[in-house]
């Protein structure tokens, strides 16, 4: 009996229109990479399984794909582990690879695998699949694309400028409109520093990322909850609820050193994103915490103006991300574009250009072999320019040439019978409008580039 | 302690030169499949565990790389293959999917699922990784990608004619010199059918698989030692030492009608695609066998001329492709390019193009904030058209700045110090030559549009 085919949950299959569509953006992205110097890595789809475990967090190591080990994968397990089934400690032994769950990790690991062939600052671009076991539901899925832009091995503020404005090229490109929120870990440390409570400051960014969930009134209640004394969180509610000011912060982290070293980053960030012409896009709030711990200066996050659609970008500076392979005092700052969020915003703004619809320029009708063959040179010229052309296979009823044109999503259709073929021209009708035309065969290639 | 990183054996990293020609390769196939109206689908990499088991054989399923179920993959194993450590019966209850082993099944696949939402002939390309657990050798790997165009939905002979153009115009882009083989499976039948050795068609086409490997004489004696007569082989043996002619062979099918259909149909596609101006890179060889057997008419294969590589490309005519899923005669023809090949042909011939040798058009060195800040707006300008500028983050020693500018593969390094700042113009220097020359602001982009 023959399998009733599917595909695993949490994946897609994408056809023609859709891959066409994030080829589309991906060339965006890369064609802006490259103009501002990012150049492109591959890392492998799998790494040794030691190369992920213990980078994610105790969940995120559940979520880690792992790939069993071909032929006898279990002459290498502990005969006590498996008498008695310990699913967690055998995960470790039967499987000795895993399918890659950020671009982070891996670019961590290439640096240092190739720091010899490589020149710092080493500014690397990456578009590629991850894969992750979580819960599938709208909008997340167990493969996805990652794009991300990282500089490895500066500090120069100059490259905060830089991925602000990457940010905002990249969408001009693609037309979509949006704001890039700002903020800077040393804002948020030296306020805990101003406030006396460093002790809470994971229990502080925790909370403080929850804003849109859960209201500002939320936000404070669950940092007393955890222990943030009243006085401090009295002092946090007007310069949380006034986000986007500084007057007010400035006064506050005149006491905290870290702190007013990061107003002054976020400074000469903003006057020179300014300088460069961009005046309203990069936005400062004081809210944007970023739930990774290994931010460590500004922190980004994009969001689109017409569409509700949560972060549809964000990244921030770290200082040891390589560390863990032994990789000391290697800064890095690095953003990321959400391709699944990106793509939805540019569907529900109908931002995707033309050329991303169409799926075929000409379909030739198929009269007979004799006629074929002379379809079949013209096809190729046309082809020769560029210009996207098929035919119909077997000399088929009119219909169900007329059937698969439209179905190829053919912008023009082409009759070539005996009678055209001795006046040496092609019938070309538009498929929109309706209007036919004689083409004579020495101008068919310039129609179409015309058209 | 830190980790040593490195990567699974048989796979690679790939730098930013290496994508970079590998991007030129896919750019070429994707542009030239798309004239010829074949539309990209994607698939997930992976695929549930019985969408795959079965379909290569024995040893094929050997090399599936299996995914472990996430959590507990224990609970749905049988206790008696666990008590039995029985990890052949295992392996398919620890896992219920497993990476892409090939194209051709899950486009299959694909198809299946998707038959209503697509116009029949379908014609799809397909460029995505594939994963196999085979031991790596030079030129093997356990991931590399697959570059597969195929027609479904269409007997006429047309399409093996369009395959065959559509090989020869990839590789007069990519400027590679290659010989297209074609045999056809019928003919193949046809000399069995008059040589009486039907009952051995399968030895048949194995030992003729090899006569690159053994030569004629071997494979002659492997024929003979699988029982094939010696009054056939000695009736072979002019035929096969004169593989391109069809003089012999013609007398020997006529007994034979299947052996006739194939004449006919290679006859066709030879004479269509020399109608279409190709001469001398179809060549017919009747010892080209291939050794998947659900090829069932036209057989392709392609050879760099002037390297000693093997195949870079090949496929065929299947009539039976989709009936695993349960979707009966759906006739299809497709051919695939091997892109690690073609790559190190390019390499050896030295055909890759200038442009995926430089890496950046121009960095600009630093002289501190103010003149970086003058500086960032002339590099957003060049951008904007395209050119790749980049920039030296520090205000570093010139020594430092010019190795960095060297080893990021840079054509021009620019200078703008506080004079060039108030001439408003800037000093470019041609990496290669030398050479130095002022250029206004005015016509910085100009400059470089130009060179």
């Amino acid at each position: 009996m023959a399998l009733k085919p599917s595909i695993p949950k949490g994946t897609r299959d994408f056809g023609p229109q859709e891959v066409q569509k994030r080829n589309y953006i991906m060339s965006v992205l890369r064609e802006r990479f490259e103009t501002f110097g990012f150049q492109p890595i591959e890392t492998p789809s799998f790494e040794n399984l030691e190369t992920l475990t213990g980078k994610y967090g105790d969940e995120g190591d559940q979520l880690i794909f792992r790939i069993l080990r071909s032929g006898d994968f279990i002459n290498k397990t502990n005969p006590i582990d498996w008498a008695d089934k310990d699913a967690q400690k055998l995960a470790g032994q039967v499987a000795d690879k895993a399918l890659r769950y950020d671009l982070t990790v891996p670019f961590a690991r290439f640096v240092v695998q190739h720091q010899n062939e490589l020149a710092f600052p080493f500014k690397r671009y990456q578009i590629q699949q991850v894969w992750r076991a979580d819960r599938p539901q709208k909008g997340r899925f167990r493969e996805f694309f990652q794009c991300d832009a990282d500089v490895v091995g500066s500090k120069s503020l100059w490259q905060e400028v830089e991925l602000v404005l990457l940010y905002d090229q990249v969408f001009k490109r693609l037309s979509l409109p949006v704001t890039i929120r700002i903020n800077n870990r040393k804002i948020l440390a030296g306020i805990a520093e101003a406030l006396d409570i460093e002790a809470h400051m994971g229990a502080f960014t925790v909370a403080l990322d929850k804003l849109d969930k859960i209201g500002l009134e939320g936000v404070l209640e669950e940092m007393q909850a955890k222990g943030i004394p009243a006085n401090a969180t009295e002092q946090l509610a007007p310069i949380l609820a006034q986000s986007e000011t500084v007057s007010a912060l400035s006064a506050l982290l005149d006491s905290s050193e870290i702190g007013k070293i990061g107003l002054e980053e976020l400074q000469f960030v903003q006057e020179q994103v300014q300088a460069a012409g961009i005046t309203n896009t990069l936005q400062f709030d004081v809210t944007l915490a970023r739930g990774l711990n290994y931010y460590t200066g500004a922190i980004f996050e994009v969001v689109a103006n017409q569409v509700q659609m949560g972060s549809i970008g964000g990244g921030g500076r770290y200082d040891d991300l390589t560390g863990i392979f032994g990789l000391k005092n290697m800064s890095g700052i690095g953003i990321s574009f959400g391709l699944d969020r990106i793509y939805l915003c540019l569907e529900e703004l109908q931002l995707f250009p033309e050329t991303t619809q169409a799926l075929m320029d000409v379909i030739f009708f198929n009269f007979g072999d004799a006629e074929m063959a002379v379809a079949q040179s013209l096809i190729l010229q046309l082809r020769e320019k560029g210009i996207s052309a098929d035919f119909y296979p077997d000399n088929a009823k009119l219909k169900k040439q007329f059937d698969y044109a439209a179905k190829r999503g053919a912008r023009y259709v082409a009759f070539l019978g005996e009678k055209e073929i001795s006046a040496k021209e092609v019938i070309i009708k538009n498929q929109e409008t309706g209007t036919q035309q004689n083409i004579p065969f020495s101008k068919l290639s310039d129609f179409f580039t015309a058209n």
